[in-house]
C-alpha cells in the first residue's frame, strides 16, 4: 500500500468537465434530513436528481438514472422495501451504487442491515472511522474495499480513498463542514454522481473528495459561520473551475 | 387562442395585495425534498403553510385551509392514502385544489396515478412539457386546459398560462432557478395560495408566475450562484411591492 | 406566581458553556420539513442530531442520546409506532424529553394523540397560545404546567416560562422568526438539549428562550428578509458568546 498520488490535478479537471457535459441522473434513496440538501449539492455540481421512495416506481426512476446512491441516515419501512429494488435495476443495468451506511455504530439492527447490502456489491462506500469500525470490527481500510470490492471513502480531518491496491489522502476542507447537517450524505450522492462519468472507482472518488473539499476552502473564505456556509459552498461547487482543482494540495 | 396579455399589472397587484392581507392558510402534501423551501416561499410569500400527510387527520386540516395543493415528488403508500381524502375534502368544501405531477415522464405507474387524479377536477395544472406530454400524448396546453378543466400552467424558459380560452405567456425569471431544487414545486404551492384568494384561474395563475419570476429576477441581481440564490429569492418575495409587479415586461 | 427573573444572564451564560463543552446527542422524532432547519441549528448551538423514525432501531438511537424532542407537526404511521418507544427509552434512561404539540388546534385527533402523551411525563412543553388553548380547555399555563409536571414554555410576541411555581417572561428575537418555517420546532429540540445539561427545567428553558431569540436578534440586525434571516440566525447561534446574554433584557 503506497501513499503517492494516483491522480494529478489535470485528470480531476476532465472529470469535473465531463460530469458538467454529462449532467447524470443520481437517483438517492436518502434520508428526509439529507434530501434538500443533496438534491441542491447534485445541481450546483451539475448533476440531476430524483429521490422516490416508493416500490412500485423506484425501479422506473433507477432505470432511467446513470447512478444510485443509498444512504441510511433514516429508515423507514417504505425505504426498506425500496432498497433492494433499486439496487436490484442498478445492477442488472450496469449502473454504480454508493452505500452510505450513516449512523451503523448507533444500532445494531442497522448495522445488520449495512452488512447485508455491503454484499451487494456496491462501488463506492462513504463512511467514518466509527461506521468502518462497527462494519467490519476493524478500521482497516485496506480491508473493507478488498473484502467488498468498492472504493472506500474514509470521511475525517483528513479524507482517505482505497481500492484495495491504491490509496489517496486528501487534504483541504473547512471545519465547518461539521456542522452543517447532511455535508456527508450529500458527498455520498456526489460520490455516485462521478461513479457515473469515470470508469475507475478511484479516480472517480478521489476526484469527487477533491472537488467537495476545494468547495469547503472556497466557502471557508466567505463564511461567518455554519449558516452562511450553506449558500457560500453551494455558490463554490456550481462556479469553482477545473483551474481552481489545480491549486488544490494533493497530499498523500 | 389569442397571445394578447388579458392580465395587466394593476390587476396583479391588487391580487398580491389581497394575498398579503388575507395570509390564506395552503395545505400541501408535497415530497420531502420540497417542503421546507415550499413552506418557507410561502411564508415569505404571505401566506400560512400545514403539511401533515396522516390520513386520519388530512380531511381536517384541509377544511381549515383555504387552498390544496398534492405534489407528486415523492409517493409513499401513506401521501397516496391521504391524498384522495384531501381532494375530497377541498371539492366538498369548495376550496380550489392544484396537481404538480411531478417526474410523470419517469414512471408509467406514477402517470396513471396523476391521470387518475386529473379526474377529480383540480383547478390549476402545473407541469414542464415532458411532463405535458406523457400525461396526454402530445403538448396541446389547449387541449389539456379543455380537457381537465384545470387552468395549466406549464413552465420553462418561457412560462405559459392557458384555460382553454385564453392564454398569456410569461417571461422573466433567472437561469439559477433551474439551478435549485424544488422551485417549480414550490411555485404549485404558491399557485394554490392565489387561487384561494382570486376566483377567476387564469388570473390568479398569472398573478403568481408574475410575481414568482419578478422574485427570481431580483434574486438574480445579488446571487453569485444557487446557493445564495435562495436567500434572496426569499428576501424578494417578501419584500416585492406591487410597484415592481409593474415593471415586469408581460410579453404575450 | 411571581414575574420578577429568577434566572440571571450569569447563569444562563454558565448553561451555555455546558452546553458547547458537552455536545449533547438530541434524538429527533420531528417533522419532515423541520427536519434539515432543526439539525443545523442543535449543531450550529454546540449539540448532535441524529433523527430517525425507525420503530425496531429508535431505542438505541435515544439510548446513545442524552435528549429526546417528539414535535408532531407531521404524524404517520412509522413516527406513531417509534414515538412511545423512544418515550420509554428516554424514561427508564431518565434522560428528559420534550414534547412540541404542533397544530394541536387544527385536529382533534391530533389534540387527543397530545394528551396521551403529555401522562408520559415530558420535562418540558413548548407550545403556543393556540395549541395550550386546544389542550386544556384554557390559557392557563400555571395550570398546564402543574397537570403535567413538565416546565411550560410558551412562545409568541413574548415568552413565558412556567414550571408551576416560577414563572420568568423573556423579550427579545425578531419578527420574522415568524415568517421562517419551522423555527418553533427547532426551539423544541434546542430545549431538549439544555434540559440535557442543566438538571433545572425552569433555568434549562429560560437559558434555550434567551439564547435563541438574542440569535434572533442579532440575525435580524443583517437580515434582509426571511430568506437571509436563516443562514444569519444560525451564524448568530454558533458564535454567540455568553457575554452577549449579558445584553438581553430580561424582562419579567
Amino acid at each position: 500500500m503506497t501513499g503517492s498520488p494516483h491522480v494529478d490535478p489535470e485528470r480531476i479537471g476532465e472529470v469535473l468537465r465531463r460530469l458538467r457535459a454529462h449532467s447524470p441522473r443520481i437517483h438517492c434513496i436518502t434520508n428526509t434530513v439529507a434530501q434538500t440538501f443533496t438534491a441542491n449539492v447534485l445541481l450546483a455540481a451539475g448533476a440531476i436528481p430524483s429521490m422516490t421512495i416508493s416500490p412500485e416506481e423506484v425501479a422506473d426512476f433507477v432505470g432511467s438514472a446513470d447512478g444510485l446512491l443509498i444512504n441510511l441516515g433514516i429508515l423507514d419501512e417504505e425505504r426498506k422495501l425500496a432498497i433492494p429494488l433499486a439496487i436490484e435495476a442498478a445492477l442488472s443495468s450496469g449502473k454504480p451504487w454508493v452505500l452510505d451506511p450513516v449512523f451503523v455504530d448507533r444500532s445494531p439492527i442497522r448495522c445488520s442491515y449495512a452488512k447485508s447490502l455491503l454484499a451487494r456489491k456496491p462501488g463506492a462506500l462513504r463512511a467514518n472511522l466509527g461506521e468502518i469500525t462497527a462494519l467490519q470490527g476493524n478500521e482497516d481500510l485496506v480491508e473493507m474495499a478488498r473484502t467488498t470490492g468498492a472504493v472506500a471513502v474514509l470521511t475525517g480531518a483528513q479524507d482517505r480513498v482505497n481500492d484495495g491496491v491504491r490509496e489517496q489522502v486528501l487534504g483541504g476542507g473547512n471545519p465547518l463542514m461539521s456542522r452543517v447537517t447532511a455535508m456527508g450524505c450529500a458527498e455520498g450522492a456526489l460520490l455516485a454522481a462521478f461513479l457515473a462519468v469515470e470508469p475507475d472507482p478511484l479516480v472517480a472518488a478521489v476526484s469527487c473528495v477533491t472537488m467537495f473539499n476545494r468547495a469547503g476552502e472556497m466557502a471557508g473564505r466567505v463564511a461567518v459561520g455554519p449558516g452562511s456556509f450553506v449558500p457560500a459552498f453551494l455558490d463554490a461547487l456550481a462556479t469553482l473551475s477545473p483551474k481552481d482543482l489545480n491549486r488544490e494540495r494533493i497530499t498523500a
